[in-house]
């Protein structure tokens, strides 16, 4: 099935700026797809840390269970990422495959295995080829570059319909530093993960211990508040490597203040890869903002923002352009947290349609229709409560997304 | 918007049997709806008994705070039911209709208004024009018939596309009993309450404690273990009437065991006007029983079934007829439940297609497929972990849902 490009999609792609200590290298393996490249081969120089966040799913796959193993002693040299084969519910064989691509990973990379990190995206179920992924690993080391993240970023994408990128310059103390970063995900997106796969590299020097800690809330404020259909894949995954080359000076502690603009920029690095996945949402017609306060807490706001952002009415009625506040506030009560019926008040596009619990009366209903009918739509909810307050991204229901899912395997 | 009525429906509607002590009358009250009747009165003689099952929404409408209240005293003379306008989220006005409606209703019925239950279906957060509903009520009483429940099933209906019913000749001990019952709802169906509203008379002699107690487990068991999209209603009651004319003997226990066919025929009547709505899910073209065994409990294996239940992955691809059981992997591993992915098994339509964790080797895909394209469609998952088992039901997800929600207020 040939899907058109999202008409969400950034306008122009970023090509992320090489980051010194890691090199590149993509390659048409035929793992499933014919006349594409699926594979990729990451190599990063001696002494590169790492830091991830990994789907919590209970059936999660055997290449996330060794990336959980891997993360344990924070050293990094290789990454090998598959897409069109998930190597989920493979059982002992699944390992096998893990194992063998970081064994062979490793070679290539003069390292041990456990400092080869894996991943797998497509579909779950069947066995990996793992062979016609090895194989080649030597001759893509041989070719590896620091300026293939775009490439790199189109060999993970399933189906995906546009790469998603992000870069950034940005200094710890006066030593600048470079972020970039790719993401691939497009279905099966929700918190945790919702990324489906995501890698973000820098050169700065940071400890495994500080990079986890930067990581952390970073991913919860971004990747951890998106959804596209509520559903959680079993391969999500998210590392950040740090080779060290910019030679800042030495950070033992996230809380160092020569990392206060590092923290900002990759907190915004993540929220534009997670925005981009959310804009390629499948059968995605509308980008939606869903800004929760009057919360109990931040935890509450954040659950009932994707109580909202999950619904299928209110995502229905999104995309047919019905500014339906009623459904929204259906989405609220289902969350299970705290909220005031008689003291809720909802803005859509800004404009006020709800206060105290009531319908604005005589509201004005065409600049809310106006923004109904945009590209970005932006909703402002207060359940009375508290102070807790948490922003949620989301996209619209729509014909596209029955299309895509009916349809996927054949 | 004209919806043809579900390929679902069961091929004939059964008219409820008569119950003693329970008159029924409908109205065309222009409530919301034009040429059709939007009101239902049923009145009980004095003596009836009641309980009932509400949703657990934070932002509940006033009619569902308004029968809570009235079920802590346990007595029934009048039920009055609005379709069209669901009186939420209407603040003080909204409980004064309520009040207004109990108060008009309690005059007819020559009873306190406090037995009175109220129930309205339909838009939220538009204000109730109750007058329309209080005013005909004199009248309404006047013409109320013991043999009214199909009609009364059609007034209280409003996306559904076919009225929902359900009949059954019991007896407690040695005495004949009759148990007739009434439900609406094809959206917003999630526990809880799944129903959106349902209705259950019987001419049985129960206290409300022991009503209560009989009906809370077949809740769970049924319109607790629906879902068509996970969206949760504001307004969902189920009450269940008991007029005492029967004569059976005083039961003072639902644990006696003169209860026994009785117990099990609400639980049947329940279930039958639960699997109604799933049938007539918003675009539903097929039926799903999802079994869950081997869970680590009861509820467990319930929140697993409704994980699947709800996954629009999982939905999607049965309306396309896709036998994708990576995809109902993928659901078991988000519910959060214990789930050992090396001992899964699922079957589908009876046919084993995984085992041990593993996709089973060349299993005969033609009669899975066959079972696909097939009306009801048949999941069962054993996860490895206990002896908790569930059953859930729900339905596809279709472009009809989209077309029914993406356009429901124009």
């Amino acid at each position: 099935m040939d899907t058109p490009v999202s008409p969400l999609a950034p306008e122009t792609i970023v090509t992320p700026a090489p980051v010194a200590g890691v090199r590149l290298a993509t390659r048409a393996c035929g793992v499933r797809y014919k006349d594409r490249t699926d594979v990729l081969l990451a190599l990063f120089d001696p002494g590169t840390t790492v830091a991830g966040v990994l789907t919590r799913s209970k059936t999660r796959s055997a290449p996330v269970e060794w990336c959980a193993a891997g993360l344990t002693q924070g050293t990094a040299r290789a990454l090998v990422v598959n897409s069109g084969n998930a190597n989920a519910f493979t059982g002992m064989r699944g390992v096998s495959s893990v194992e063998n691509i970081a064994r062979a990973a490793a070679a290539v990379a003069d390292c041990a295995p456990e400092a080869v990190f894996v991943s797998a995206t497509g579909t779950i179920g069947e066995f990996l080829p793992d062979a016609r992924i090895t194989e080649p690993l030597p001759e893509m080391a041989a070719v590896a570059r620091e300026d293939a993240w775009m490439e790199a970023a189109r060999a993970i994408m399933t189906t995906d319909t546009f790469p998603k990128t992000a870069t950034v310059r940005s200094r710890i103390g006066d030593v600048p530093v470079t972020l970039s970063g790719m993401a691939k995900g497009s279905g099966m997106i929700a918190p945790d993960m919702a990324t489906m796969l995501a890698y973000v590299a820098t050169d700065a020097a940071l400890p495994a211990a500080v990079l986890q800690a930067l990581l952390t809330p970073a991913a919860d404020a971004s990747f951890n508040s998106i959804t596209v259909d509520g559903d959680t894949s079993t391969s999500d995954t998210l590392l950040l490597f740090a080779t060290g080359k910019a030679g800042n000076p030495p950070v033992t502690d996230a809380r160092d203040p020569a990392l206060r603009r590092f923290k900002r920029d990759l907190n915004a690095l993540l929220l534009s890869l997670a925005h981009q996945v959310v804009k390629d949402g499948e059968g995605a017609s509308r980008f939606v903002a869903i800004h929760v306060t009057g919360a109990a807490s931040k935890r509450a706001a954040r659950r009932i923002g994707l109580a909202i952002g999950n619904s299928p009415l209110v995502k229905t009625a999104i995309a047919g352009a019905d500014a339906n506040w009623g459904r929204i506030v259906m989405a609220v009560g289902k969350a299970g947290e705290k909220a005031d019926r008689d003291r809720m008040a909802i803005r859509i596009g800004g404009i006020p349609v709800c206060e105290g619990g009531l319908a604005v009366p005589d509201y004005d209903e065409a600049p809310v229709a106006a923004h109904m009918q945009g590209r970005e739509i932006d909703i402002a909810v207060d359940v009375g409560i508290g102070r807790g307050s948490a922003t949620v991204w989301t996209c619209d229901l729509t014909h596209g997304y029955i299309d895509i899912n009916a349809d996927y395997r054949s």
